[in-house]
Formats: C-alpha cells, structure tokens, sequence
C-alpha cells in the first residue's frame, strides 16, 4: 500500500468546510475533558495519562485514518482492558503501572499498522454482530459495578462483577456521605439532563441538531459545579471527598517508551485483544456515520489511522485509544466535514494541558464516576438480543454466553470466547446441511422435495439436493445419508447429487466424494452430479474424481432424469408419482 | 441414551463368526506384544504399562463400542502426546510419571465418556482432512527422529526435532555400535519384509490375504531373533546393548488413580487435545473399515466405547489408549468379525502379562526403536499434500502449517494449530463470496452473468448473485458491492438480489441487509430479493425486514423482473443486450 503523503481532505480543503468543523472540534473537545480524565479513573491511571492521549492520536489519525467523522481518544472499553490487563502487573497508579499502559499503547499501535501493510482489514468483520454486543454490554455493566466504588466513596480492590458487588455489599457502613451525595447529584443531573433536557429544549423552541448538542454538554456543566462547590466548601479536607488532586500541566515531551522483554511477553495477548476490540469497535462506529453521507471508509487505512494514533499516544505519554461511539456521534452530528474537527480538538485539549490543568484541581472522583456510568450505561445493548433471540437462538446464546464470560470470568477471557463462539456458531450450522431428496414437478423442468410437494421420481433414481457448502465438518453426514438412502430405498441404481446449493467444495469433502463414488461403483450403484456450480466445476475437472465422472456431470437435473430414462429404456410416463407425504 | 446392558454382537453371536475372530484375536496379539513394549517405551514409560494397556481397554471397547473391527490400545501418535505432556511434569520413567500417564488416562476416558453421553460424536468431524494429515505425518517425523537415539543407543534428553537433531549430531562419537547394529538389522529385515515379503509370498503361491498377514508378523520374529541374540551373547554386559530389563509379571490390581487438583489442573489441556486426536484418528479408521463392508459406526457410541477403553486403562495401571490403523487393518484383514476378536487378544495379552514376562528382559531397546520407526514411517502422508496442492492452495498450507507446528513449535501447540487453522480457511474462503451481476438470457428464463455471457438488463435494475451464505464475515462485503455497483450505474432503482445460493442468514447478515435497506430507501432505491430459500425465508419471514419487504420478495428472478417492467411501464423489448465483456 503507498502511503499518501498528505491526506486527501487536506490537500483539497474547501473554506466553506471550516465552520462545521471549528463547531464540531470545539464541542468535542468539551465533551473529551471530563471523559479522558474520567477514563484514566477507570483504567487506574493518573488524570494527565488521559490528557495526553487526547492531543497527538487525533491528529495522527486526521493524517492516516478514512473516516472524516471518526473521534479517536480514550474510550471506555479499551480503558476498562487496559486495566484488567495492568492491574496484575504493577500497582494501580505506580510509575511502573503508567509505563506498562504507555508500552501497551505502543504494541497495540503497532499491531495495528502492521495489519494495515498486511491489508488485514477485513478482519474487523470476523466478529458477529450479537458477540459484539455482549461483550460491550458486559464490559458496560462491569465497569458500571466497578465505578460504583468510586460513586460512593469507598476504596475496594478490583475484581470481577460478583466479587466487587460483595465487597461493596460488605462495605456500606464505610460509603462517604458527602462523595456520595456529591456523585449521586451529579447522576441524577446527567440522567435527567440526558433524558428530558434534548426534548425540552426542542419544545421551547430550538433547532433539534442544537438541542441535542446542548445536552452534550451537560458533563461539563456538572464539572464545573461540582469542581467549583468543592474548591469553595473544601469538603475534600474537612469531609474526605476525594478529588483529582495536582495535574501537571504542559505538554509532556516526546519520548520511547523503554521496552523489556518480560513486560512484552505479558502484554502481547491484551494488546492483540485491545487492538482487536478497539478496530473492530471503531470501523463499526466509521461505517455506520460514513453510510449516512453516502461515504466510504477503507477498513485497511483504519488500521494504519488508528495503528498510528496509538504510536503516537505512546510516543507522548498516553495509553491505548480508539474510536469512541458518543463523542464521534457528536462530531457528526455538530457538523464536521473533514478529520480538521479532531486537529482542532487537538489543538484546543493542548491548550488545556498547558495551562489550565489546575482548574481540576477540586474535581471529585465521584462525579467522573458519574460521568462513566452514564455513558457506558447507554452501551447496554438489550434490543440485538431480543431481536437475535426472535431470530436466531444460537446467536442469541453467543452473545449472552459472551456476555457472561466478561463479567464472571474476564475482559480478556469474554473477548476470546466471543471468537471462539462466532466460529462455532458457524460450524454447527453449516454441519448438519438441509438436503432433500427431488422430484420433478409433474410437467415441468423444476424440481421439489418429496416431502413438500407432490412430484415424480423415476424407479432406481435418487435425487438428493444438498442445501450447504460441502467442506470437512458435514462431508461425512452426506455420506451417511447416502447410504441410509441406499438402504431405505431397494433397487436403487443411481444417485444424482443436486449441488446447485454447494458453492465451496473443500479437498476433505472431495476425498469423502471420491471415496464414495468408489463404494456405490463396486456395489453397481452410479453416482451422478447436477448443477454443479462454475467455480466448483472448473476445480473439480482436474480432479481423479472429475475425471472418472466426466459423463456423469449434468448441467440440469431435467437432463440427468432424461439422461437416466435413456439408459434404462425407461420414459418419463414411468415415472411414480409420489403422495403426499404424512408430514405435510 | 440408553446403554445397552449387552451388545447386540455378544447376544446374537452365531457360531460361524468364531473362526474368524480367533484367528484374527491371535495375529493382532502377536502384533500387540511388541508394539505394546514400544509405545511404552515412546511414552516415556515403563514397558509394562504398554502391557497393562493392552488388555482390560480392549475388553472395555468391546463392550461399548460400535465397530466390529476397530482394534484398540496404545499408538503411536497418542503415546507421542502422553510423552509431551508428561515430560515437563516428572523425571521420564519415574513413579510419579508413571502415576501421571494413568491420571491422563483416566481424564482422558471421562472426558471422552461424558462427550459421548452429551451426543458430540459429530466434532469427529470437525477437523479438516489435510490438517489431521498434516499433524499425522509431523508426529511420524517427529517420533522417528526421537527414536533415532534409542536406535543408535545414545542417551539424550527429549525436545523438537531441531533440538534433538543437534544434539545427535553432537553425539556421533558415543553412539553404541552393537545397540546400532542390532537396530540397523532389524530395520533392515522390517523394511525388507514389509516391501518384499509380502509380494514374494504371493509369487511363491500364497494366497494374497495369507502373504499379507505373514509380512505382519515381522516384527515378533525380529523381537525373537534380537532377544534370543541377546541372550545368548550377554551383549548387555559386554558391549552396553541398552535392553528392557526386568519386567514385573502378573496382572496389576485394579486401583482408583489418586486425584490431585494441581496435576489434573496441568493435564486438562493434554488430556482433552489426546481425547480428541484419539477420537479422530478411531473414528476415521472404524468408519473406512465399516464402509468395506457396508457397516456403520456410530460416533456417539465410539465416544463411550474409547472413553470406557481408557477409564479402564487407567483402573488397570495403563496410559491413553485409542483405535490403532495397523492393527486394526490386520484385525480386519485376518476376518475378525465382531469384537469378540478384541476380547481373545485380550485374554492372550493376559496370559503374556501373567506368565511370560520374564521373556522380554534381554529384549533391545534398539529393536522396539526400529519397530516404531517402520510402524510410524507408514504414517507419512504425501498423497494427501499433493492432492490439496493440486486441488485446493489453502488446505495444502494448512497442512503444511501444522506438519511444521508440530516439528518445530509442539506437539500440542501442532493440533491446536491445526483446529484454528481449520476455522481460519473455513472463514477466509467464504468471506470473499463470489457475486455476479446477472442478465436474462434472451428468450429463456434464464439468468447468468453478464460478465460471462451475452445476456437482456433492463435499465434502472442492478440484478445480484449472491454465491455464498450471508454471515458476519461477508455481509459488509456484499453491502460495500452494492455500494459500488449503484456509483458506476447512474439511474439504478432497483437492486435485485438473487439468493438462491444463500442457505444460512445470520443475525449480523440481517442487521446489514436491514440497514441496506432502509439506506437504500432514503436514496429512492428499492431492494428486492428473489430465490429466497424455503427455510431462510421462514425467518425472514417474522422479522421488520421481512415484514418491510413483504411485497418485494419474487419466487424468481423471472417474476422480479416482470413485475420490474410492469411497474416502470417497460417492456421486456427495452431490455438492453449487454455486450461481451471485455473480461471474456
């Protein structure tokens, strides 16, 4: 792939653009400084750590990544995996626990850009949709319980849903009141605001797009609220709230996170997941805003935008980012034309860190907590389950049992089950194929089932049609309904194999067909192919198997039936029509 | 299920049968006494623990079992395994390594037990053919190269075939030139016998299947002749001819293996990769075997059958056992006709262990080396590699991936390679679904690519061939081709979608179309869909897209387009004739 050395949207920047996305940076960023600080709570690094993976990772991605809309920075998931994968290393907080998130980021980044060069994009679809969901839902309500602790005022371990909720249970009597007080307001704010607010503003008169904007906003407004009653009460001292406490301000400066080869060897695994994740989370969140304009995002550039924004958030201090559902939604919908809105949020979040870090001095732990829970709370996704539940049990059980294996087993465990899951589903389904045995509808060319419709069959022919792809996990099944066939059906002197469903037709399912052809020949019984498809045909020619079958393979099943009453001196008058079957 | 109290071979057992079954029950013994002495000693374990596994399991398998010919013990590949998993565990050969092998035993054989009465007889099949030919042929290397010291008499710890081969290397100058010779011969006169034997039997007048059997009994006379040699020599003493030694006599007392969480704990992974391999590797071999006969196995009883096999291997001081090829094929040969076979060579084992032990002390290791050698050298698989080269790139490097996993990485880490890499080339293939714009071949009903032929389109109507089930891994594929397919053909109003080759839908697949429809709609593009498969549309049929589309989904493509011409007031005269492809 050549890399383009300045951007499209760059080059051909149009003035008219610039006010969509000045609005559109700007409103972001006030979004991202409550969320990159409270994010950091959650992946249990310092305040700053999500500071700084907010400036360098978006303009990276302004310059690499495909989608004009997408906003890069820190996210929850991949803040609630962060941690779950740093926490058993080093002590939440430490220096050491800091490095590991910036040499996470690092390999994740990498990870990343190198499948960009290997155009492995098409992985972000090697997950199903309902296993997607029910991580995100897991990882929402795990980190839901986890914020808890902070809500309230309580210092708890970390751990998985049940453990936190015992030891939660086991600590009411040591809930600080006023952190409590403090969180639950902001809570109630944020929930009312985020229900009521949007349509009460569009009564009272505005424009939609900026009704819903303002109640964007409202996160900010109970920083400031609650940042501002705290410096003036100083309930942090006389009541221990716990607060933000010292940020450092200014940039800090660009340097090469120190590698060891032990701390990679245990952070390979997490970083390969959060990559994953995080790809797969963020080309879906491109995709679905791209569509709405009628534009395309390449899912080969969004691993090297996001590979380098993860580069680059190592580079200066920050942990791993992705594409963020909300705070992209925001950006789309405040107007932005072009990845210029994430360079301005940059810019804007740069100035923050240089010189108003101390304003969140007074902000209380329980208010970004808050801020958390409300935002991974609208993550719950309960509609793709019912749907999936409606339509498709086994999918259904993927995303529940995927869903369950993030909160009671693990983030890292959950995700992994999910893959395993999503290829199972799979297999089963395709391992047991419909297949039907045909007739021919009386007077026509076509062909139905025996047990649906009332049909002719021809005396010693069995035509079986088979509704799968033939490959190694139900080649032996249609065997073995051959020769239950063979058995229920005496007299039989040819199979006619309709493959007009088989659109794969792999060298395990090819040896299970030779080495049928070969059983049926040495007991007189002819096997025969109809319909084959192009691509499975032009394979199958140079095949022993093509080779032996060479008259044999019918472009019609009309023509293998007319074929076969030919040989057998027999004419379609003979033909036997069949009842009704007893189960229809 | 239902467990027979009896099988159904012991309670009509008729008299005709026993012949064949004697014969056969003798020939596998002759072959089982020193193969059991081998595998011992390619597991790591003490020649009487192959014994000891060669007798209660077969009776047990017996029992339970489906197949009248499968003949059941230690093998090579198992043996293999038990070795790679118990070595890093305990010192080779010591009690507690010993006590280890009957705890995989016995893990082995419940796991094996419970997944055949929860019916998963069907993930026999769950392994693509050229991976299992892959992890075969790198096990017989693998082991073959681990027998060379045995062979040469030099000592030397175990590890991957680089490994091991290095360290022979550097060993040249302590190779045990009386052990090498020994060996060398009895290699020799195997292979000599194996190739020429049986075919100068045959010229001298033999019948084929007598010349066939006698070239099987090679081996014992190689052991006899060796150990007789021995003997008499005192070799052992004077040259260092490294031998079997004492091998205590009498059968062991049944006993409950002792159960330690920490071990079982290390063992599970070992114990379910075997249970599997096993399972495979019996399953395919019982069922080539049945199908010469027109008998069937059934999966779910070979479960019970090989799991109660190694719970009693276990009971009797053994190690995992599972159905061998070899002797199977020998068993089947030689006329065995129900598993009373099995149960004579168990009972002849039996009096082996009880009485004449005492004949196997002067026994060479060399011997056993160059036996297994012989036996696992057959097991190398180059026919299925060329074919799938040939026929199918993918699955030629699957196997090439997993032989090489096995070799150079592990054992285990080989088959689990190889499961993924079955799931990877299932997914990979159908994620790229081949797709063509169709066109009415004039005057017909007709439908083909217009790419390929010479074929009616009416304008405003994009007609698309799907090739390939819809789910998670290609929906976006087909969304993006629509994409591009409305972009390069101004005017489109209609997309048809053919999906007479579309067997499954998934919950992902149906949230995509769901999308594209709506999508499409706001754009003033109407989607239709034709050929909709009889249980694929039941689904649809229940949900907001299907219930959205219900007027827009034909039985044909010929009704699709009719009802096309009908509503833009055209007629099938406006078809446009597509030209060749330029492509064709």
């Amino acid at each position: 792939m050549k890399l383009p050395s300045m951007p499209a949207w760059l080059t051909h920047y149009q003035r008219q653009w610039l006010s969509g996305d000045l609005t559109a940076g700007l409103i972001v960023t006030v979004m991202l400084i409550p969320q990159s600080l409270a994010y950091a709570m959650l992946a249990g690094l310092p305040p700053q750590v999500g500071l700084y993976a907010s400036v360098l990772p978006l303009v990276a991605y302004a310059l690499l990544g495909s989608s004009m809309t997408l906003a890069v920075g820190p996210v929850a998931v991949a803040s609630l995996m962060t941690a779950s994968a740093l926490v058993p290393l080093a002590a939440t907080g430490s220096p050491e626990y800091v490095a590991l998130g910036i040499l996470l980021a690092l390999m994740s980044g990498l990870m990343l850009f190198a499948a960009g060069l290997l155009r492995l994009g098409f992985l972000a679809y090697f997950l199903s949709h309902p296993v997607i969901s029910g991580f995100i839902s897991g990882s929402a309500v795990l980190i839901t319980i986890g914020q808890l602790k902070s809500l309230l005022g309580v210092a708890l371990p970390s751990g998985n849903a049940f453990g936190t909720l015992t030891a939660l249970a086991q600590s009411l009597d040591r809930i600080n009141l006023v952190s409590a007080g403090i969180g639950g307001l902001a809570l109630l704010f944020l929930v009312v605001t985020r229900k009521w607010l949007s349509p009460g503003l569009k009564r009272a008169g505005l424009a939609p797009k900026v009704a819903d904007l303002m109640s964007r906003l409202a996160p900010m407004a109970a920083v400031i609220a609650a940042t501002a009653y705290v410096a003036a009460s100083g309930v942090d001292r006389t009541a221990g709230v716990s607060i933000v406490g010292a940020v450092p301000s200014g940039l800090p400066s660009p340097a090469f996170p120190a590698l060891q080869w032990q701390q990679m060897n245990s952070l390979w695994l997490p970083a390969l997941l959060i990559s994953l994740v995080g790809f797969v989370e963020s080309v879906s969140v491109a995709q679905s805003l791209a569509l709405r304009r009628g534009q395309r995002i390449q899912p080969d550039r969004e691993l090297l935008g996001i590979g380098a924004a993860n580069v680059a958030s190592a580079l200066s201090g920050g942990y791993p980012v992705t594409g963020g559902f909300a705070r992209s939604v925001v950006n789309f919908s405040a107007g932005a034309h072009t990845p210029a809105a994430g360079v301005i949020s940059a810019v804007l979040m740069a100035l923050v860190i240089a010189g108003m870090t101390g304003w969140f001095h007074y902000l209380p732990h329980s208010v970004l907590a808050a801020t958390i829970i409300v935002a991974v709370t609208a993550l719950i996704d309960v509609d793709t389950l019912k749907e999936a539940w409606h339509y498709d049990k086994a999918d259904a059980i993927s995303l529940l049992l995927t869903f369950a294996g993030v909160l009671f087993i693990g983030v890292e465990e959950g995700i992994m089950l999910g893959v395993v899951l999503s290829l199972a589903v799979l297999v089963w389904r395709s391992s047991r194929p419909h297949m039907a045995v045909v007739g021919r509808v009386p007077g026509t060319e076509h062909f139905r089932n025996i047990d649906r419709h009332q049909v002719d069959t021809l005396p010693g022919l069995v035509a079986l049609r088979v509704d799968e792809s033939l490959y190694f996990a139900n080649a032996q099944l249609l065997e073995e309904k051959i020769e239950t066939l063979i058995q229920t059906t005496p007299g039989t002197r040819c199979i006619l194999l309709i493959l007009s469903a088989v659109n794969q037709l792999d060298t395990t399912a090819l040896g299970t067909l030779t080495e049928l052809e070969k059983s049926l020949a040495a007991r007189n019984i002819m096997l025969q192919f109809s319909e084959v498809k192009g691509p499975v045909l032009d394979r199958l020619h140079s095949t022993p198997l093509g080779k032996r079958m060479k008259n044999r393979i019918f472009l019609s099943t009309h023509q293998a039936f007319l074929a076969f009453t030919d040989a057998h001196a027999l004419s379609m008058d003979t033909a036997r029509r069949t009842p009704w079957s007893s189960m229809h």
